[in-house]
Formats: C-alpha cells, sequence, structure tokens
C-alpha cells in the first residue's frame, strides 16, 4: 500500500513535527511512503516513516540521487523538474497533502483529476464562484489523516 | 508574444464564447495562443485567434497530431499524457485561466510556481487558512484578461 | 509539414553546413523544420530554413525559452531535460539525422520505435549480431535527405 | 546499488532465461533490479530477482500500476509512454542491455550520454563510419555482465 505525503520542501517546524507524524504513522499501518524525495515535508514524512522501520520512496525531479533526504531508501532519479509531481501522485493510492505552495497545489490538482483521494492537512482550499470544493477531506490530525487516506482506498 | 490559454477540455456555451473572444483579443495584440491543443476552451481560444489571422499552438498530451482540434496551426505531439501541463505553462510568458477543471488547476499551480502571471476569468479561487490568495488576478471579461496579461509581460 | 532534424549541439563545420543545406531544402519543400533548438546542427538547421523564409520550432530542453537559437521561430519549453527528446521526434512525420552523439542516438531510437521514418546522413550505424539493421536509410547528400523523407511522409 | 536491466517486453525464451540468470545474479550479489516493470527481459529480470528474495523496482509507462509483471516489488507509476525510458536509466548506476529492440537503445542511448556504463548481452551494436563503438562492453553470459555492472559501478 503507496501513499504520498506532499509538501514543500521547506517549512516551519510545526509543519516539519506534522509530516513526521504522518509518515510515522502510514508505517505503522504498513504503508509505503512515496514522495518527492526533497526537504521539508517529504524528509520529515520519510523520517518519521523509518523511525518506525517503514519504506520510503522518493521520486526526484533532478539529475542524480544525490538530492534524495537521507531517509529515502528506493531513489527514482527523474530528470523532469517540477513535471515529476504526476508521477509522486500516480505512484500513490491515495494522497496525504501537508501545509504546501504551488507544488503541492499542483500535485493535488493531478491527484484530483486522476481520481486519487487527497486528504488535507493544512493545505489549500480550493473553490469556484466562492463555494468551497468538497473532493479533498481536511483531517484535524496525522492520526485521522491516515485513517481516512486508508479507508479511501480501501473503499 | 506567447500567452497560453488554459481551460477544460469540454465547456459550456458562454466558457466557449469567453475563450473565443480572449483568442481574439490576444490575436489583435499580436499574440500567439499557447494551449493543449484540444476541445473547449483549447478550441475556442485557437477559433477566436485564427478568426482574425492569428497564430496557434497546441500541445498535445497524446501520441498523434490528429487530436488536435482543427484551428492548431503548431501541433506540438508530446505523448506525456497529463504531464503536458507543466510544458503549456512554461511555453508562455503569461496565463489566461478561464473556468477550468483539475488539470487547469494542476496548470495555474506550475504558472505560480514558475513566476508566471496568471490572470483568471471565473476560474479557481485559492486560499489558505480562509484567506484569498492574491497571486492571480481575476478579470472581468476578456479585453481585460488580455490587457492585464500583456501588461503583466511587459511590466 | 513538419520534419525533426536532429544532431549534436556542437558540430564541426562540415556537419553545420550540411545541416544547413537540409534546413534550407526543407523549406524550399515548404517544410517546417522542427528540433531541439539548441546549437550545433539545431541551430544550422534552423538558420538554412530561416535563410529562405522556412518556419522552425525548437523543443527546448531547459526552463527558459532564452536557450533557443536566434533562428528558432517558435520555442516550446519543455524544463525535462533530455526526456524532451520523444516529444522532437513525436512532432516530425519524418526525421533527418545529420552526424550526432548519444542523444541523436535516442532520438533515432524513438523514431524507429514510433514508426516515423528515419533518414541518415553520416550517423549512427545500427546492427545486431553483426547485421545492419535496414529500418533505417542513409542519403548521399542534404538534397536527397530531404527528397527521402519527403517521399517517405507521403508513401 | 541499483542496477537498470533493460529489454524488449517480448521475448525468446533463450533470453528470457539469461534475463532471469542476471536477475537472480544481482539479487545475489546485493543489488536491486530497476527495469521498466513490464513483460519479457524486464518480467525475467525481476523473477530472477526475486527467486533468491531480492528487490525490483518497475517504472511503468502507463497510468496504472496493474501494469506491472507480478515479480515488481515497487511499481512507479509514470504515465508518460516512453518518455520514462530515462528514468528507468537514471535511477540505475549501471545499464544491463540484453537483447532488445527499439525502446532498448533508446535507453542504451540515454545510459551513454548521462555516463551510465552500459553492459551488453547480445544487444545492439553501435558504429559510426564502419566503427564499432567502444562504450558499450559486449558480456559472454549473466554472471560476467553482472560482474562488469558492479565493477563499473565501484570503479
Amino acid at each position: 500500500m503507496f501513499i504520498a505525503v506532499i509538501g514543500a520542501g521547506q517549512c516551519d517546524e510545526k509543519t516539519y513535527t506534522l509530516a513526521e507524524q504522518v509518515g510515522r504513522e502510514l508505517a505503522l499501518r504498513g504503508a509505503t511512503v512515496v514522495c518527492g524525495g526533497l526537504g521539508g515535508v517529504m524528509e520529515a514524512a520519510c523520517k518519521g516513516a523509518k523511525s518506525v522501520g517503514g519504506h520510503t520512496i522518493g521520486i526526484l525531479p533532478g539529475i542524480t540521487c544525490r538530492d534524495a533526504n537521507s531517509f529515502v531508501d528506493i531513489p527514482i532519479v527523474t530528470g523532469l523538474g517540477e513535471a515529476r509531481n504526476s508521477i509522486v501522485v500516480r505512484s500513490g493510492r491515495a494522497v496525504i497533502a501537508i501545509g504546501g505552495e504551488y507544488g503541492t497545489l499542483s500535485e493535488i490538482a493531478f491527484a484530483l483529476k486522476f481520481g486519487i483521494p487527497v486528504i488535507g492537512l493544512g493545505t489549500w482550499e480550493l473553490a469556484r464562484g466562492g463555494t468551497l470544493l468538497a473532493s479533498m477531506v481536511e483531517a484535524k490530525d496525522a492520526r485521522q489523516a491516515v485513517d481516512l487516506a486508508i479507508s479511501a482506498i480501501v473503499a
């Protein structure tokens, strides 16, 4: 069971801790973390997963595996720049979005486009004509985010 | 001067007419329309541009130029599926987003990520923590959208 | 009628002249040159085409249109690095390979994979078990290369 | 230590057995098999690796992990079609090419372009002006191919 964790390559301490909790919870449930392989939220999610013996995959934008954070088990070297975002999303069966900047927004958009469930933790709110989009579920904490992601897959 | 017009591959008549006006205004100002090359908003923008002798480029997701709408002058055949969205955006110096679904949202996200100005016409509203994002400019009609896009480039 | 011209980003004078002749001949027959948009063979082919009023498209690997050689009319900015090679090939209806290094070899391979005719001018020879591959046609000069490319499309 | 095994999606029995031996030898030396994730040589290499408890990664061209052969541990879903070939190559530290058609040739070309060592087993011979290219090493059997690949990395 692969679940993508997406978020910015730089983040504040609170977001880092949240991402670490998400990574740990995912690993405890037997899920493998798929992410963009770099710093910030990606690093934190990998670190959390490894802290309890989990597995991690990093889909890197650059041309060398040396870009991977030190908690990535499986570095995939795409050389595609930001176009690798669609691969991160496609390789997960659900997506947990934590905080995040524009790159994260592109991944949320791709996930919704591909019909992959997205769980948010303090991430983008999307509206059209003043009406909030209902397709994305907001969780209240790391544990609930992981619960919701796993339920969405099983369902 | 290349300007990307993004929007869904299927759209209602009102959106189609709006996209056609945008394409025509762009061509009248000497701008070339770059788009995803398919139907709906993409077709309408190309049709509008061609109606006044403008030029159009379609960055296609599939593996054949036969997917292009009949108003595309330059079909680029990527074979990349949705990952071609980042190319549409990178090839324009500004982006006009008309209506749009999740694919359009991914393109808006990429444009903002790459620092390319985005002008919206009835498109996504983006917020974080209840605060609307100010990076995207909403226009009131086709002419204003084109004015804003061209000003953003010149600036 | 789009025809891809492929070859190295740096080349000797003789190869440059040959690529220029190919570009000019293509333009004289009404074909648009599609290429990778950079220097060497790509620049020469574009220069040749523009010298007789032809049209040129450059599918760039980097993230800015400023990488394009000065004879590219339509710069497409992919940001994909070498992965853009498959787009160059897919966007042509035939391919003319002039000299060339490994990047060119990857494009020849993609063209043959996609069933797109490849005409060679002093380019790679491909063999399996000591037997030369017959799928690629070697031309004796620029004019013959263009003749063969156009015949292959019409056929 | 990730080593890419490349070859056609359909192959004869002799080639299948050879690829299986390569996969097994790689796993016995502690190397992880990276491949395109589909049938033929890719499946055989994964099967060989799994037969001795090794690990396998499949970089898939399509949009679903269901395309992966049943011996892939880590399916990466790119949705990029043939453009995923450069990712297979970039994700290995050496490449073993077994038999192979044009897709394999594109991967050999990318590997040589990226400076990644390529070991051949009954694969393409590349020449320029009648002179065989020396950059690719031909092995006599599976064990020697794996020896050469590992030496090339360590060197």
